[in-house]
C-alpha cells in the first residue's frame, strides 16, 4: 500500500504542474481567501487548538512550549495579517533574470520559476503552518507540511480551512498537503522522496535540523544554529559598544541571531569591561570568561572549549579578551557558525578588514547582530535564515523559494 | 589517527580563509603559472599517465575508457588552453548584487563570495582534475579532488605540478588537495565532512552520482542524468524537424543532452515519420516504438515503460506518436528528468505553451537539445550541468561556484 507521505507528495507534485501557470493576481486572490477563512473559522480553530493544549498539559509539556502552541483570536488575526502581507510582496515568478543572443542566432532567456514541491518539517508552532503555506503558494510552489505532533489537531483544522478556502479560487486545493502521521518514520520518508519533493526546509531546534541534514537525500536548505559574536575593538565608542553588546545578548536571547560570546580588545576591557559586565549581571546573564576577563569580571565562571561552541539561546554569555583584531578573527573562524558577526569600532581600516574577512551570512559594523531577519532586511515574511552557502544564505525572502529555467528560441539551429 | 580525507580538507579549509582576499589579478597570475607548468612538465605527466594506461590495459579496461584516460602533448596543450580561457572569464567574486538602506539607517550590501572548499568527485578523466581546479581557484575556492583510482598516477603528477606552480604565486599551494586513497570509503568520508567541505559536486556516471546524492550530508550540486525529448508538432517545418531530431540523437549520443525519445504528432507522423525513421536506421540507430509508430516504422521493437525512463546514452531511440500537445506534455512530465526538452513547431501558441509549461532546466523551441552546455551558452568553461533546482540549474558558469554575504554598516543601531 502506498504511504500517506508518498500519496500526498504525489498529489502535490501533480498540482505543481498547474501552479506555475497562475498569475500573480490569481495567487493573491487565493491568499486573501485563506486569510478571510482563518478569521471566519477561528472558533473551530481555537477549539481544535484546545485539544492540543489539553493533551499537552496532560503530558506535562512546559509552559513555554504550551505558549508557543496556543492560539487565540488575537494570534489568529496576526497570522491572517501575515498572509495579507505576503499578498503585498512582489511576485518573483516569471522575472527575466538574463537575456542574451548567441552568435548562431539562438535567443536565450533565464527566468524565475517555482521550485515545485517544498517539504516543510517543523515543530509545534501552528503559525508556521500558515506562514509556510502562504510563502510557498505565493511563489507558485506546492507544500507538504509536517508539523510537530503536539500541534496535530490545530494543524489539521487549519489546513482543512485553507484547502476549503482554495476551492473557491483558481488554485488547486491539493497545493497544500498536511502529513498527519505522527510517527518519526514519516519525516524520514519525506527526506528520501527525491522526484516528489524538490527541496526540504527544516525549521526548529538543533536536533530536528541535524536529523534532516544527516538523513535527507532530497536537497535541503539548512536553517538555524547561530553561535554569534560581537567584537569590541580597542577604539570602539564606549556607549555604542555597550548598547550593541547588551542588545545582541539580552533583547531576545532565545533566537539564533543573539550573541553567545563577547570578544573584547584588552584596551577596551581594562577601562570598560567591569561596568559592562555589571550591566549583564543585573539583567540576569550568567557570565563565563577566559582567564584575563575573569580578573576583571567578578564572579564569572571559567569558559570551556565546549562553552565557546555552544548556542545557549539563553541568559548565558562567554567573554574573551584578545590583544589584536587577528585574535578576534581567529576566535570567530574557530568557533563561529558563520551566521552573524559584529565588530564595534571607530577604526575604518579594522572595520573593513573584519567585514571583508569574516565568513558569515551577515557581518555587521556598529550594529546589533539581532538585525539578521527577513522583516528587518525589508524582505517581508521570511521562510527562515539559511545557514548554508548553497542556494540562499542569511534571511530568505521569496526569491529563495524559486529556481530558474532557460528558454531557448531558435530557427532550426543544430550543433556541429 | 586523522584520515587523509579529513587532514587534507582541513588544510584546504585553512587556505580558504586567505583565498577570498586574493585579487582577480593574483588569481589569474596563478592560473597562468599553472598552465605554463603543465606544458613544461608534460613529459613527466605523460610518463605518469603511461603507468595508469599500462595498469588499465592489464586489468582489461575497455578501449573507450582508456581513450578518456590517455594524455598526450596535444591533449595537455588543450587542457592548459582551458586554464587560459578561465583567466579570460570575468571574476564573479566581490560583485555587488544588492544594496539598500533601511529606514533605521542601516546600509545593507549583498556581495558574491567564494563557496569555500569544494569537493569534486569524478571518474578517470585527468582533464577534469585541471578544469575543476582552475574553475574553483578562479572563484576563490579551495578544492579537494577525488578522481577515479584508474587515473591516480596521472592525477598525482598533475596536482604536484599545479601545487609547485602555485609556490611562485600569492595563492596558497594548499588550495588544491588530491585524495590519493583509492578506497571507496574515502569518497563516503568526504560526503559527510560537514564543516570542512562546503559543497560536493559529483561528475560521472549514474551510479557515482547516485552514491553521492544518497549518502552526502554535505550540500550537493547534482549533475547528470538526462532523458531528453524532442516533440515534433503537427505544424512543424519538416526539414527543420528532421535536422533537429537527427542532431539531437546522433551528433553525440553519449552525452546527457542528447535525445532519448522522439514524440511525434500524428499529423506529422503519417506524412513524414517513415522517412525520418529510415534516416535514423541508416545512421545505426536502433528504434523502439509504441503501437502506432510501429505501424509506420518497419522493424522497430516495442518500447517498454522501462525504455521510456532510460537514459540510453547510445544509438537507441524510442518513438511515440501522440494526437495532441497535451499528450506530449503528459509524456514529458511523466518520463522526463527535467534536463532539456524541445518542441519543433511553426505554431506560435503551441511553442509558447510548451516553453511555459515544461518544467526543465532548458526548454527549446526549434533548436537541438544538444545546445545545453556552458560553452554553447557562452559561459566559458563549465563545472557541469546541474539537474537539481536548488542553487543552480542547467549549465553552470563561474557564478554557480559562489555564495553571497550580507555586509551591514550601522552607527549604533540596536533592535527595539
Amino acid at each position: 500500500m502506498i504511504s500517506e507521505v508518498r500519496h500526498k507528495a504525489a498529489l502535490a507534485q501533480e498540482a505543481a504542474a498547474t501552479m506555475n501557470r497562475l498569475s500573480t493576481e490569481q495567487k493573491n486572490t487565493a491568499l486573501l481567501h485563506m486569510a478571510d477563512a482563518l478569521l471566519t473559522e477561528q472558533t473551530a480553530i481555537i477549539e481544535a487548538n484546545g485539544l492540543d493544549l489539553a493533551r499537552g498539559r496532560e503530558q506535562g509539556t512546559s509552559p513555554s512550549l504550551l505558549d508557543r502552541l496556543a492560539l487565540n483570536g488575537e494570534r489568529i488575526e496576526a497570522i491572517a495579517e501575515g498572509l495579507r502581507q505576503i499578498v503585498a510582496l512582489p511576485d518573483p515568478v516569471g522575472e527575466l533574470l538574463e537575456k542574451f543572443d548567441r552568435p548562431n542566432g539562438l535567443k536565450v532567456e533565464k527566468i524565475r520559476v517555482p521550485l515545485g514541491v517544498i517539504g516543510m518539517i517543523y515543530e509545534a508552532r501552528p503559525n508556521v503552518t500558515v506562514d509556510a503555506a502562504g510563502l510557498c503558494l505565493k511563489t507558485g510552489n506546492c507544500v507538504v507540511l509536517r508539523g510537530g505532533s503536539a500541534a496535530i489537531e490545530s494543524n489539521r483544522k487549519i489546513v482543512e480551512v485553507l484547502k476549503n478556502a482554495l476551492a473557491a479560487t483558481d488554485m488547486p486545493a491539493e497545493a497544500i498537503q498536511l502529513i498527519e502521521d505522527s510517527d518519526r518514520a514519516s519525516v524520514n520518508e519525506m527526506l528520501k522522496l527525491n522526484g516528489l519533493l524538490d527541496v526540504v526546509i527544516p525549521r526548529g531546534g538543533a536536533s530536528l535540523i541535524r536529523n534532516v541534514v544527516e538523513n535527507a537525500t532530497v536537497p535541503v536548505i539548512e536553517t538555524g544554529a547561530g553561535v554569534c559574536h560581537t567584537f569590541i575593538d580597542g577604539s570602539a565608542n564606549y556607549g555604542m559598544a555597550e548598547e550593541i553588546a547588551f542588545n545582541a545578548k539580552v533583547q531576545r536571547p532565545s533566537v539564533c541571531n543573539s550573541m553567545e560570546t563577547l570578544i573584547v580588545h584588552e584596551a577596551f576591557a581594562e577601562r570598560h569591561l567591569a561596568a559592562l559586565a555589571g550591566r549583564f549581571v543585573e539583567a540576569g546573564v550568567e557570565l563565563r570568561g577566559d582567564e584575563k576577563s575573569r580578573r576583571l569580571v567578578e564572579g564569572a565562571k571559567p569558559a570551556t572549549e565546549e562553552d565557546y561552541r555552544t548556542e545557549y539561546n539563553d541568559y548565558i554569555l562567554n567573554i574573551r579578551i584578545v590583544d589584536s583584531l587577528e585574535d578576534a578573527l581567529d576566535h570567530i573562524r574557530h568557533y563561529g557558525t558563520k551566521h552573524s558577526e559584529c565588530i564595534v569600532t571607530e577604526d575604518a581600516a579594522n572595520a573593513e578588514r573584519f567585514v571583508q574577512e569574516v565568513d558569515a551570512a551577515a557581518v555587521y559594523h556598529n550594529a546589533s547582530t539581532r538585525f539578521t531577519d527577513g522583516f528587518e532586511f525589508g524582505f517581508g515574511a521570511e521562510i527562515g535564515i539559511s545557514t548554508q552557502k548553497l542556494h540562499a544564505r542569511g534571511p530568505m525572502g521569496l526569491p529563495a523559494l524559486t529556481s530558474t529555467k532557460f528558454r531557448i528560441y531558435g530557427n532550426g539551429q543544430i550543433r556541429g
